[in-house]
């Protein structure tokens, strides 16, 4: 969908990954089918590309730095990535911008877990503090008892243990920051998950207007703190008073914005694609309410019926493999005239 | 932008042109550089493809039946292109269908100028019959006298001499049929030109309720006419008295309808890919007015003053030279709710 949003504006798109068969390679002008970390291949995309960015988090923060060495402008930059693959340095970065989060502990081994749930309570959730994501590496730790099985479940690896957060509903905010320092915010979502997976965001999210305002103020504080330079995902805990928690940032387009694919003059796609080539960002005010739901695995099957639903605009990613939970498309419907 | 359209819905392209910088090709899954009559090229194609379709109207017809005598399903078919190549033959077919156009004649030589000139009144316009676009291969003939000349200007090639159309203005309806004969037609653009090349489309067009339900029900009647399928762009003059006379029709999505990307939920591109892939079509109501002015030549060299301005949906088409008149992008400007 960056492929596609770049090819609007009159850009080529060059993509590395170690997928032969990646969906962006059959709308991208050129493509390197390498590892992440192949020095080879980085210097060979290097040379085709005049700006750099990624839409999945866990490539390696080296190989940014390495296309940086090479004088290539990347976006964004290493520090978001480092920030957003540790979930202690995540956390930690949170603190320092004063920007409440659930508590947490570092973990390095299980009986670090058990002196962590004396001050967090029990039920936590026990985390990797890499690599995890759509609720992979998550456990939750339910008495002391179960530290040492709990540790084992997330493989014995480095670990963060979070209190357990009483939200009332999850939030998320798209934002995008540019060279310039500008900012621009779509209007948070709403988001429903389940089995750990997002399934359904709805905009505009039924909060109060100061929770919304004070979500998008704490997601401006962050690409701030960063000097982060595109379009990032940030998910936050909405509680029963109104107040916001932190969960987790993404230094990438967000799978919570697919509904501005639909709903917005300029979509995150190529928001994204404006911030990191240093064009002004565009509007984010939506022309319509949204729903956006993925189709995950078995549910693209249902691409017949969804096609033929004239209130339903579907999006296929061309993916190969149809896995449980795997998302393979999603669908927007606009719901109405969006609130001024 | 087809490529585009069909990447969203999960379908691959593959694009042969004769052209290797074509910008189609990068945002295409694969291509194929070969001149649209090359068998062995069409013989490969075909085998890659399950439905094939075009967006230039002078690919010739015996490459459409050869890709069918392949067992290849080709939409739109070879009948709506041979008619839309021929202006002699497309105003034929407006005068089967019942459907008013300029009066016109055919020209072999200069002497059926003059002969034509008599009962079409001076000036007129000489075409040549095939392969004229954006006013090319077209002259005013000002009186008998000129029609040596104006036989030369066309480069006495076999050519259409066509009355003067007193018309107002012009307007496009952007049309779709599906296989099954399901219709779905955009609702008519105002067209002006400046030096015989489109510079702007606005929607709604200023014309009457009945006018602009006359020029959509004339569209039906042609896509029906010509058992067509795929979207097809058709041109239209309207008189003062609200008559309307058809002017011609392109096989093809239509730069008139290249306003539905912004501001509609399923653009020209989605709907022709939707139409001859069998899926239902979209809806046609636009969300916003909408007003598209091309880039012609160095206006494309203004995309950084475009990109800057919040109301300016800009497209660039990635085509390497800038020659005068050339269109290099388009931009679209949402004005206030499409009327319901």
């Amino acid at each position: 969908m960056l492929a596609l949003a770049a090819a609007r504006l009159g850009f080529d798109t060059c993509v590395l990954a170690p997928e032969a068969d990646s969906p962006a390679m059959r709308v991208a002008a050129s493509h390197i089918v390498a590892a992440y970390d192949d020095e080879a291949a980085l210097a060979a995309f290097a040379k085709r590309c005049h700006v750099a960015t990624f839409e999945f988090e866990n490539v390696p923060a080296t190989s940014i730095l390495h296309l940086q060495s090479m004088d290539l402008v990347v976006a964004p930059g290493p520090r978001a990535l480092s920030v957003a693959q540790d979930r202690i340095f995540e956390k930690t970065f949170f603190a320092e911008r004063g920007i409440a989060c659930a508590p947490f502990a570092a973990i390095e081994q299980a009986s670090d877990i058990v002196a962590a749930l004396a001050r967090l309570g029990a039920p936590s959730i026990l985390k990797t503090r890499r690599e995890g994501y759509d609720g992979k590496g998550q456990t939750v730790v339910m008495s002391a008892d179960d530290a040492g099985d709990a540790f084992e479940r997330v493989g014995r690896r480095p670990a963060i243990l979070e209190g357990m957060a009483p939200f009332v509903r999850e939030l998320s905010v798209i934002i995008a920051r540019g060279w310039s320092g500008e900012i621009a915010a779509y209007p948070p979502g709403w988001n429903q998950h389940e089995a750990g997976v997002l399934r359904r965001t709805v905009t505009p999210a039924p909060s109060s207007p100061e929770t919304l305002a004070k979500a998008v103020e704490i997601a401006r504080s962050l690409v701030e703190g960063l000097g982060y330079v595109g379009v990032m995902g940030v998910e936050l805990f909405e509680m029963a008073d109104g107040a916001l928690w932190v969960n987790e940032i993404a230094p990438r387009v967000h799978n919570t914005g697919h509904w501005t694919l639909d709903a917005c003059e300029v979509d995150q796609f190529e928001q994204h694609i404006r911030a990191i080539v240093g064009w002004p960002l565009g509007p984010t005010h939506p022309m319509a309410r949204a729903e956006m739901i993925n189709l995950l695995g078995e549910d693209a099957n249902e691409w017949a019926t969804i096609a033929a639903d004239s209130g339903a605009r579907l999006w296929l990613y061309g993916k190969s493999g149809a896995a449980p939970g795997r998302k393979m498309g999603h669908v927007n419907r606009l719901t109405g005239p969006f609130p001024s």
